[in-house]
Order: C-alpha cells, then structure tokens, then sequence
C-alpha cells in the first residue's frame, strides 16, 4: 500500500451504499502534510509532460490542487458548479450529471484562463462514474488545449470512469484504486 | 502598496456597482506563487498566536487556506454551503445571508472537526459584509472553541464588515483594505 491508500485504510470509513467518507483528512478537513506527498507523486507520476495550468472544480479539487501546483510552478483555475445556465459568451459551459446527487449542474470556466498552448493537467479529488472529469476535459477541447495529464486522489475502481476515460486515451493517475468496499466489515480492497 | 495591493492595482477590475474583478489571480484563476507571499505575511502576522485549525469557507477561500496551513503546520477545514437546511447533528449549521447574491445559505461544519481546545485561524479571500465570516465565527463559538484570528486578502473598507467585527474585538488581519473604487477610471484607493 502507498502512502494514501495506507490512509484510507486507516481513517476512511465505509458507508452503506458504497459511500467512502474520506473527510477527516481530503474533502472537509484537509491533512496538508498528506497534500504535500500527493503532490510530490503527482509530479513524479507526470514528470514528463510539459505542464503549463492546473484544472480542478470546486469545491473539494481545489486544495489538492492548490498544494499540487507548487511542485509544477503553474496557476490553478477551478471550474465553478452552478445550477443556471451562463449563456455568457465568455466562458464554457458544460452539462453534467451527477450520479451522486441525482441531478444536473453546469461546469463553467472563464474563456481567457485556457488558451490554446495551454498543456493542461486535470485534478481532483474522486473519480466514480467521471461525469465531473469528462465535463472538464471537453471545456480543454473546447479551448483548444492539450490534456497532458489527469491526477486523481481516489477512484473507485468498481464504477466506470476510470476504464472509459483511460479507454478515451488520456493519461490517468489515481493514486489510490479502490475495487471493493464493504460496509459490515469496513474492509477496503486497493487494486 | 504592499505585494497584493500591487497585484490589485495591475490586475484587479473595478465594475459597476462596487464590484472588483479579481478572478485573474485570486478567485477563479490563482496565483499560487502569490499565495505563499500571501501565507507567510499570516504567519508573520499572526505570530504571536498558537493556531491550531485554519477554517475558511468553500469555494474560493480554500485555495489560499491550504497554502496558508503550510506555515502553520495545521490542517484546513472548509465549512460548506447549502441552500438546504441540516438538522443533522454531527453539524453545526449556520444561516448566513448574502448581500451579493440576495440569497441565504446555511454554513456548515462537521462537529468531529472543531474541538473546545481548538485555536482557529480563519481565512477568507473576501470581506464586504462579513455576513460569511460572522457564520463562521459563530460556529467557532458553538464549538466552544476559540478564534485567535482571521486573515482576509482583500477588504472592502466602505462597506461595514471590518469595522463590526474589529469592534467585536477580534484580532482581523486584511492584507489590502480597499477604501474606495471607481468605475469609470478604474482607480482603486487603498488604506
């Protein structure tokens, strides 16, 4: 086990309904130190790629990122969620479902911080079904931009995101694949 | 002018109706390398304070929050947002309005993650009203914690929130107070 998979095991805790609660350390209260290591594994992981901005989504992508992008010396734009429609003609806007919450929300990031020589790298927290991830990935299309990489903490390997996105080509890191949870037991199976 | 007000003057965007478009480098796209300016101006801000927990508020306080913790050596809370009410009551919740968007919403913290022995940084990148702020140090309060100070980036000086909450008496700490803008000739008068 690495370093965040050995956190998980420890203070995650499984929920019925294949729900993982990860917020004493990654989405609600956030270990910085643990960040730093994530941080330093992304880079090791997408050394090779030419990284020029960090894309995330609000709210829980941001910190990860934030830390990330110390060791790729790049700014960080999150992409914001809103439930209206921005007809506004200077950002991208994207649809996506969210098979967690069971309804639509927009994913919206402003035109002028993605250009076209942008070398992107996608951040976030969770990886599931991807609908987020896949949001995210067409406003870099949109713009014209290069995705260089994805780096997510988590993924759970049992829902599909994972194997379409990397079926779709892309380079993907999770730094932790979960493939089975229990809830009775609280066993974790990392891939 | 110190670092942030430089970067306000260059980049920052007066609008109509007393609005400051900072987005490029604060809240939509962020400067990382600002924000370590940024975090250790806190630290030496807030030296003389035994900080425990840094809490700020999602989505655009997070960023600067994480970085901030790096010269604190604590960990980050973020308290959410909710149009919805929760009565659950592993939360403290707190309805805040927001005169920007004319709406209230309900900020809310797990009560696992404040303890009565904690000393809470809490950082914000905006004070206007301090409506947000007022939520979050009442859960402090709830939390029969203590709050040893609050760092903001940017104050809005014509508008009442610093004033209410320095004579409330706590120690709050603005890296560039704004005390007048104009749209027109985008000039921007710091304090």
């Amino acid at each position: 086990m690495n370093f965040l998979e050995e956190r998980i095991a420890r203070d995650g805790i499984v929920k019925e309904g294949n729900v993982l609660k990860v917020d004493s350390f990654l989405n609600h209260q956030m270990d910085i130190e643990l960040f730093e290591q994530m941080g330093a594994e992304f880079a090791r992981r997408f050394a090779g790629e030419q990284i020029t901005k960090i894309l995330t989504i609000e709210a829980s992508g941001i910190g990860i990122a934030c830390i990330a992008a110390r060791y790729f010396g790049v700014p960080v734009v999150f992409a914001k969620k809103s439930q209206s429609i921005n007809l506004d003609g200077e950002m991208y806007t994207v649809e996506v479902e969210s098979f967690t919450h069971k309804n639509k929300n927009h994913v919206i990031v402003a035109k002028k911080f993605l250009a076209a020589d942008d070398s992107v790298l996608i951040i976030d927290d969770f990886l599931a079904n991807g609908c987020a991830l896949r949001g995210l990935i067409e406003i870099v299309r949109a713009a014209g931009a290069r995705v260089a990489g994805i780096g997510i903490a988590v993924e759970k390997g049992f829902q599909p995101g994972g194997r379409i996105i990397r079926e779709m080509g892309y380079h993907l890191e999770s730094l932790a694949i979960i493939d089975a949870m229990d809830a009775e037991s609280g066993a974790i199976t990392f891939r």
